[in-house]
């Protein structure tokens, strides 16, 4: 590895000098604790890389996006040049295998480009202007012109499954960095030297474009208590977290009680339910089998858009049946990324067969070895589904449930399911217009809708929304995924009577930056 | 008067049958009753309206832009064809004059003219369309479209200081009918009779344009129970309210708490501090005395948009102050608009002449009669002002508190103030550019700044922002005056794979509707 490891926080452009260790590293596969110890900021560092965050914010919201956009892309040509030490230390401390560390290095970098290129054109601030009309009748009207502005300093925390797209440098720090918001970024215990090599690219790249200090801090802490400090400190405007629905859930109460109640960004728990109408059985069912069992069982299940609930037509699929048992049966278990999410997925699977009217429909034949999580395949009535709350749970990990129903059944009990990042119908043309009602229902759950596909592999771009109603995400009127993401950390501002000359460039009479404004209600 | 009133509630096309007497209106010059008595709803008829704008909802949400604009310009000629009688109920109920009466009926209905032209026409949605890129390596892109979406029934509150634009059909009522949600209003308890003028005339609107039932109800309610439960029902998505701290807490909490969160845009409190620097002085302190009384005493006091803090340079504006104070005495005390802000005034006057250090510039030479507030201008040293955290509340009326300082001092003040609505600067265009940290701090705490104006005054335009940082509002990435207003109901919702002929017609390839959207990263 090019880097050494130094186990402290980085505060500002300087490193944490904790004594307490906060935790090691484990290799998921053995358990064997991976050097250096992680040491826990302490109370004057949190405070510290707060403080540095608050002072940065009105020079770094000040700069021209084109100046951000550089140091976004010096990040993520910071991160690329790590790429073997991601991927040496990242398969250590995830037990995600090498292709997933550097194509998850690559996903990281060009969401980075993306914000880069975002901010660089300028015109997602929605820049307004409203003339002056000083004749108008019975009052004049003054010249007020608005955009989008950052929030302030915003915390993210680092996200176990997906440690380098959602943790140091991924979205959330990605486009609240676009925003024009400082970043503290808290660590996740999981994978602390993968975390310490990117905030170290991530301060050199602050470092070498002359960024303010306090654009970004990295904290390491043991327990929730570091992080908790972030959350309530005054300074702290927004939060962006990935993981658990306790953890988010505990991040919202935070928040909301907060003498300074702030908006929580936390993408969590969500089953994404399929909706298997009969003719895309007709179309193939060992096929269809096979994208289930792949999507399914794609790193180990770990993903939240992990297709967990299948509703099949009763009476139909018996081949798909037949070779799902058989591909499951033959998958292999996969290594978990840390011992207590191995753990919560047996506990769950455990769980859940244990319920009356559930039957097992197939499970991997090979037995799971340590830190190991093997995929298993659930089925129940639709009654059943309905009765019992703990069925609509997320396993998190390469399990599902399939509900069985007459269509009807099906498009009835839509509405009873909890918010969902996705939902899925598989059918033909035909079937999805007919079955109208079915997506409308499944449209006011979910963030996405998506037609004969399954849910994993969420796209960089314009349109994607990887968000969707409370539980999937705290708040429904978000995306972390895709540029609509920088969203999350602005507010708009109205200038009312400005001279030109003390306007911000995106809003002066000459538009100096050539973005698109909507001029007195015209897009121009 | 034209209408007969009830003292009912609506509910969906028909009216409450409730027993239980919630109040009568009562005419705050005289603290007469006004008949009818008002009826609050029962347990049932809660629930039987939340649950008609439940199954509103897909209907309503899925009518074109079009044909919900239709509804909102019915509303809007059902209205103004009531303005007689709207101007006698409400003269009487809030004590406001008749030209008021009649103002604020001419802007709730340019209001819903505005958002029926801004869904007419139909680019809001924010059309964003990602073409299937099916040879793309390493994996295939698949097409992928976004737009934003309704979030469900919403509940708004009516305010008691716009007891028409914002109240049964005002801006968050607008804005919510707009963005395709359904809407359960909660009268104020101060003008009951003008909420059922106007509450009778959507009922109207609606049946005329044949709008699903239960796209609106108005529901009245004796102390909080009415308004708690429509805010816990788990069919409500979303809550709009203008009025006090202390209530738009109680809402906050309430959505937080609820098993499914959801978002609360509460209007509460702001001081909208005045900075004058002294160019502004030198321009004409008499002219700027008048300017500031009169904004002061507009509709007495009762706008949250009311200048309550003015900064004045130390040492300097004199002859601002001896004008003032010759306008303030000869200021007629004012109707409130109901018992309890008048005495909620009186004591917050009271209390702040008390504070140590705080002098009475100036006060109404005449005794405030049965229902008024005096105008008053106290003023404190700025060392003073940052020590009292009482000195930077919110005192609902026609009062203000004048802070002297250097310049310096109160730039450095600024960052100890809550958020705000408004921030304002008054100077030359050099002054401006010169104290440019001084315009940076009050960014941040506002969501409008006004150069040489004061803020009373709220333009209904695309780029006005009537919101702000907490508590100014709940939420203060959020403004509820002005177009942007619909974005607090809305979420993206992305479709992928979907056959042209499944899509919304806000993202057919062929683009039925003609809007502007984003395709492939370029607007087209």
């Amino acid at each position: 590895m090019k880097s050494q490891l130094l186990g402290s926080s980085i505060i500002g452009f300087s490193r944490g000098a904790g004594t307490t260790v906060a935790g090691h590293a484990v290799h998921p596969a053995s358990n064997a604790r991976l050097e250096p110890p992680y040491l826990a900021a302490t109370t004057e560092e949190v405070e510290r890389a707060v403080e540095l965050a608050r002072q940065a914010f009105p020079a770094y919201s000040a700069l021209p996006g084109a100046v951000r956009a550089g140091f976004l892309r010096a990040i993520a040509g910071e991160i690329e040049g790590m790429v073997d030490d991601i991927a040496e230390r990242g398969t250590l401390e995830t037990g995600l295998p090498d292709a997933r560390m550097r194509g998850e290095t690559g996903r990281t970098v060009g969401q980075l480009q993306l914000f880069a290129s975002l901010i660089e054109e300028g015109s997602w601030v929605d820049a307004r202007i409203e003339q002056a009309q000083p004749d108008r009748q019975p009052l004049p009207k003054p010249d007020i012109r608005s955009m989008l502005r950052p929030l302030g300093p915003v915390a993210v925390f680092c996200a176990s499954n997906f440690p380098l797209a959602f943790s140091v440098a991924g979205g959330d720090t990605a486009s609240a960095l676009a925003a024009g918001c400082p970043v503290v970024v808290i660590a996740h215990a999981s994978h602390p030297g993968l975390a310490e090599i990117v905030g170290a690219a991530v301060m050199r790249a602050a470092l070498a474009t002359r960024m303010p200090e306090g654009v970004f801090s990295l904290l390491y802490g043991g327990g929730r208590t570091v992080g908790a400090s972030v959350v309530q400190h005054p300074a702290i405007q927004a939060v962006g977290f990935t993981g658990s629905r306790a953890g988010g859930i505990a991040l919202m109460n935070l928040a909301a009680n907060r003498e300074q109640p702030i908006p929580v960004f936390a993408e969590m728990s969500s089953v994404n339910p399929v909706v298997i109408l009969p003719g895309a059985l007709e179309r193939g069912e060992p096929a269809l089998a096979e994208a289930f069992v792949g999507s399914l069982t794609l790193g180990s299940g770990q993903f939240c858009t992990n297709p967990g609930l299948i509703f099949l037509p009763e009476g139909k699929g018996l081949v798909f049946m037949d070779k799902l048992k058989s591909l499951v049966a033959a998958a292999a278990p996969g290594l978990m990324l840390n011992d207590s999410i191995c753990r919560a997925y047996a506990d769950g699977v455990e769980t859940i067969s244990g319920i009356e009217g559930v039957e097992t429909v197939a499970r991997s034949a090979s037995p799971a070895g340590t830190g190991q999580g093997a995929p298993a395949v659930f089925s129940v009535s639709l009654r059943r589904f309905l009765e019992e709350d703990l069925l609509r749970g997320e396993m998190f990990g390469p399990a599902a449930l399939i509900v069985r129903g007459s269509i009807d059944e099906i498009e009835a009990a839509i509405p009873e399911l909890e918010g969902q990042l996705t939902g899925s119908i598989h059918g033909t043309d035909a079937e999805l217009a007919e079955h109208a009602g079915l997506v409308s229902a499944l449209e006011q759950k979910v963030g996405r809708l998506i037609f004969n596909g399954f849910p994993t592999g969420v796209e960089v771009c314009h349109s994607m929304v990887h968000g969707g109603p409370f539980p999937a995400t705290s708040d429904g009127r978000s995306t972390s995924v895709g540029t609509m993401a920088i969203h999350r950390f602005v507010r708009p501002v109205s200038w009312q009577g400005f001279p030109d000359s003390c306007l911000p460039d995106e809003l002066r009479d000459d538009n100096p930056l050539g973005i698109r404004r909507t001029v007195d209600g015209e897009v121009r």
